[in-house]
């Protein structure tokens, strides 16, 4: 950590604050530039509470030199973390296709809906059992009986279920879904990130509307911290003054994400627009610019669906579009 | 709720939309103008998916004329809501200070904070006993144990005492909690809202960083729905592209939400800010702009303070400022 | 125009506003809803202030029901622009790309920076003259001996120059550039856009930082309102809360932009990342989302460019680049 | 400057940087943590760009440490400056209430509403000649005109005039013109600045939708480079996600600002909020944090000003706030 004192700052403030650094057990590097004072931290800073520094009155800036997250950081495990759902990988060129409906709404719905995505080229099943709505007013999910017919559209299709979780005590409905995934208002659901990192089963985190990149690896790292290695990171968009588009789709986070950390990055062109006819161009993108995978919106019936209908391909477009999603792949692996 | 054809839409499929409206249990009254067409619903379209009919070829735009917002509206309930606790009251004129440390660290800690912010004027307690931290590895709070030291910090001074609540399953610690609040990053957690709206005891519900006042209301919709009228909404600060501050108090939500809602609604600007020396000028903005009441973070050792530390005034800056707001208040009142 | 009228307005008060409306030359068309009154504005609204009405007691909200724009609107011109600069075409399927470095630096630098990116196949050569610096103390461009230098590199090429203008005083100095860049900083510098109205010379006119679809259309509209209908659109990033990457790229503007304009639309990955490694991920991406261009910085030698080296490609990187995107164009266009 | 390395360089590499940070005459201090070295550059580094060095594959992080803006920083001029026009005073304790119509539109209307605000308290007029309009088809101003009935205005009340100039090619017309705004749009207008620097008059620059405080100060920086001192600063609201008001007012600024420059430091509640009834909580909120004075749209006839009429205040409304904002000034200053 690098402290930047302001300038003409009185000898015997920069001794006290010395001395109190040196309380809390760090090694401190003095260098007295011709303007300015820097003062180096070494030893374990993890615990130095940065805002505080930075607010006394004799200190410019301060900055952290080492990252706050590790288990997840790509510095100490260089390699590509693969993620294994029964026979698909997602991860270190393993791409997923998930697809399916934004709700679960009856048996006949899901099976059908899941066969057809498998034809064209989904390898993960995707349904909303528990929906997180704005509104109290608004349709909250077929809940537990979605997931049941869930497990029922998988054994139709031979396709894994992703599925999204709203609070812990719903985990026990959770026990036989292949990824549990972590919607955009929860990624900072400290308690439930916390229990999932007990479980030794894959976790689909959401990026939150308005969340850094590193807070996102901070949310990941809740997770690992507790020895549950199996994230897969998703960028769905991010909030921002802009008023056509549902969120702004941030899709820079995709190669800057690669660099940060180890773990699998796929991209939701379907929430982050809101806008079907903008699902296709955007989920071309994210696979142009290296995404680990894709998690798009399909429904037999848009215009009857209980929620998100906006948002969703029908199954015949979704076909199209995975068949030049592959050919994407395929120049940039080139 | 008003559609906007586009221009130009063939007789056919403006017919074979308002037949599925109508299928919808709706009135459609049709409106041709010169240039465009614009339908208006009639009839319940709280059901109604907008984004669904915003998403068709044919429709430029759909606009809802009533609010999704019920309980919390000032239409259907002009008067102001005022919350008690104990003695104190809050809204409608009622003026609350609430004030403490970030984090519990101490009997003795929460027991001196607390007699110098209520000798400084404050009438409410706050402190910190479940943290919601960025990094796992970051203090998580005192927990169970830091709820019982402010127990015993308002038995000996009087003081009803507030403190965050994380999740679901710590509800029962709480049962003697005199104001239970939501952080930001919990604003829709609706699972932990839902639980929340089955008590009877007064909720401070702050705004998410990225979260609308419509959001900010629709939360408070989901605990009054569950019957629990006694909401306290708090701003204190959103994300925008701004780096000198950590957040950026976005005060005009104040009269604003005035008009929208009867609850009360005060100003955090310790969190807002994130530097001490700039709560003060917020605060009194805060006053000045007429919140019912301020919630504002002080310590009696910021430089040693666990967590927050750079955020806290020292009892006797808070002291000053205690003052300053009521002759703010005389101002505005007069 | 559609003017939604507050619950229990008295109907004293309508009829007043009404009769106001009308002084306007409006007609009104009024609709009782069981719940709310909503009026349709009819005739010329473009001289209405929304603002104005929308800010009116007994007005709940407004909503305008034609868009702004007309010169630019697809609605009134289906068919694509297509821009000429001698023999290149930009838009209806003719993909522009524009290479070249961020500053001129010397007749040396630039003529062999052209050359290399037309072989690595730019069809035009881009080259800061007149640099916009947030410093007055940094670099701010050869002015008109870097232009000069653009024109020897041209004619060394036969690739057509594109140029930033950072002024209406400088105007005379343009006269023989090829196509006129107007900045992110200056799209709403209304005086500089009214006189480039006046040309016959196509307009690179980039998106602001914090400027919505409408507003870039509203600002291509003062180019064209002067009778130079020959602008070319450009999405290069918008300011947002991220901070890892200098500017949040926001793709689906191109999508978007293509359904309300028929103007071409092309991506700066370069400015918008701020990064030379997320260059052509990004680039990438714009090519599989239907962009009609590219705009990319390229430096024989960023070490020691003078201006925005960080986000700069070499040549042969370039090349490696312009191939994959000449592929992804094909499967889009499959 | 201060340069962080990526951990485990090589050491070839980390002299070849340090030998070419040499050739830019830049003394290199060597710091060898345990995890990472860190380089602090000695010398003049205001040419250095930062951003490069950034890029660099072998470095994590660039700081400054020192502000890139000089003539405006606090730290080599640390009394405030008081901006004098004719007989008014602004900064130091000095506060400034200015006041007028968004748009001059005749003699009669600029001379009563100057007359009123006076007689309401403020003691500088406000009004636009030149008007920076999104769309081409709304009304641009009286222009030359509306500067001759402004003067009208001044001699008919003594007030100092202010209005906003949109290019240099209208210079002249501003002779006598006491104070000189640049809008928001042209915060970054650099050609305009550079020939504002060359005035000796006051300027008042407002923040651009999307800068942050360090753009804005090298904004001023930019004027006072060419010698111009007298510049006042404004903050006006910035662009968020929040759609209930026009922009975020952003009042953390003041006191930041207050510390950062020795410039006045005023507000701008009527455009932040765009809305009449917000106006005059945020004025007292502006008053409330230290602001030097508040800018403020008054009309006679709120309901038919030809702009901007939804964020007027009548006179009479005027008067009542110039009250309260005296009085809450005599609070913060006791």
């Amino acid at each position: 950590m690098i402290v930047i004192l302001k300038h003409g700052v009185k000898e015997e403030k920069k001794e006290q604050l010395i001395n109190w650094l040196k309380t809390l057990h760090l090694g401190v590097h003095i260098s007295d530039g011709s303007f300015q004072t820097v003062l180096g931290l070494i030893g374990d800073t993890s615990h130095v509470d940065i805002d505080l520094i930075a607010s006394l009155e004799i200190v410019d800036s301060v900055k952290r030199v080492s990252e706050p997250f590790k288990c997840c950081n790509r510095k100490f495990h260089p390699e590509d973390t693969i993620v294994e759902v029964g026979d698909v990988k997602i991860g270190s060129g393993n791409f997923c296709m998930i697809a399916g409906p934004c709700s679960v709404e009856s048996e006949e719905q899901i099976v059908s809906i899941a066969k057809s995505v498998k034809e064209a080229g989904a390898n993960i099943l995707r349904g909303g059992a528990f929906k997180p709505r704005t509104s109290p007013y608004d349709f909250q999910g077929m809940q537990a009986d979605g997931i049941e017919l869930l497990k029922i559209a998988r054994q139709e299709t031979g396709l894994p279920i992703v599925t999204e979780i709203m609070g812990i005590k719903h985990l026990s409905l959770f026990e036989d879904v292949d990824i549990i995934q972590v919607g955009a208002r929860n990624m900072q659901n400290f308690d439930l990130l916390k229990e999932l990192g007990r479980l030794r089963k894959p976790i689909l985190l959401k990026r939150g509307l308005a969340n850094t990149l590193k807070e996102l690896l901070m949310s990941a790292e809740y997770i690992m911290a507790g020895g549950n290695e199996q994230v897969i990171l998703c960028e769905r968009g991010i909030r921002t003054f802009d008023d056509y588009t549902r969120n702004t789709l941030d899709l820079a986070a995709v190669p800057m994400l690669r660099e940060l950390t180890h773990l699998p990055i796929i991209v939701d062109p379907s929430h982050a627009t809101g806008i079907a006819r903008l699902v296709p161009p955007m989920a071309l993108s994210g696979a142009a610019c290296g995404a680990d995978g894709l998690i798009i919106e399909v429904h037999n019936d848009p215009m009857h669906a209980l929620c998100d209908g906006a948002q969703s391909l029908r199954p015949e477009e979704y076909a199209v579009l995975a068949h030049k999603v592959r050919q994407i792949r395929e120049v940039i692996n080139a």
